[in-house]
């Protein structure tokens, strides 16, 4: 049996937290992060705009300004598809000096090769009525 | 091209309403709502608590007590994914004489013979450090 159908909950947790490690140093946040995702098709959508395909996000993530970030994750949901990981993060993180905020990230991950890459990647944060 | 990778918006925003429509109401929250999961295998993971297959997710609808459910739907973002929809759900919710919570839920729809059912849903409340 497949890896992720038995390893789920371990995949996943570690992917969370490679994924954080990467994006949280603004020196990998680019060119080693984009490589986390499906070179043959992934899809982002922060804060409702939506990106396709590797290029448009790195370009997205080469945009992040902001310099330092603290993450605290509340809690890490993991279940398996057929040919991967559903994965939904709910946290809290605070860049610079702004306030900290609720956030809500979920992933679609895809087995490929031995490794799982990221087709798909929602990120919220938990604003209502703004 | 298949339907869900041209209109998973639209597809996705009427899921969604179709699914709270049912959920919302106490007559139609087990028997209607478990036809909406995917009966050949669907997984649902509750506050952290997973059920798998439609007689476990059954059984967790049917054991859901309040009478009266109020909600408010901030933001519904819709991906494509290779043989269905990634859907994820910011909103707020209250049930019977409960205070108002910040929820968010994500499900992984299949297209399956012109519809879409139910693989994977993940809810949280949007709680910390419980």
């Amino acid at each position: 049996m497949a890896d992720h159908l038995t390893q789920f909950e371990q995949i996943g947790q570690a992917f969370v937290k490679h994924y954080y490690t990467l994006f949280d140093n603004q020196q990998s946040r680019t060119e080693s992060l984009i490589n986390m995702y499906y070179q043959q098709g992934c899809f982002q959508t922060f804060e409702g705009n939506q990106a396709a395909g590797h290029d448009a996000i790195r370009q997205k993530l080469a945009a992040l300004t902001f310099q330092r970030i603290a993450r605290s994750i509340t809690s890490v949901d993991c279940q398996p598809l057929p040919d991967g990981i559903m994965v939904v993060v709910l946290g809290q993180l605070k860049t610079d000096e702004d306030q900290p905020q609720s956030y809500v990230e979920s992933f679609v991950l895809k087995a490929s090769g031995g490794n799982y890459f990221i087709t798909n990647n929602v990120f919220r944060l938990v604003l209502h009525h703004m």
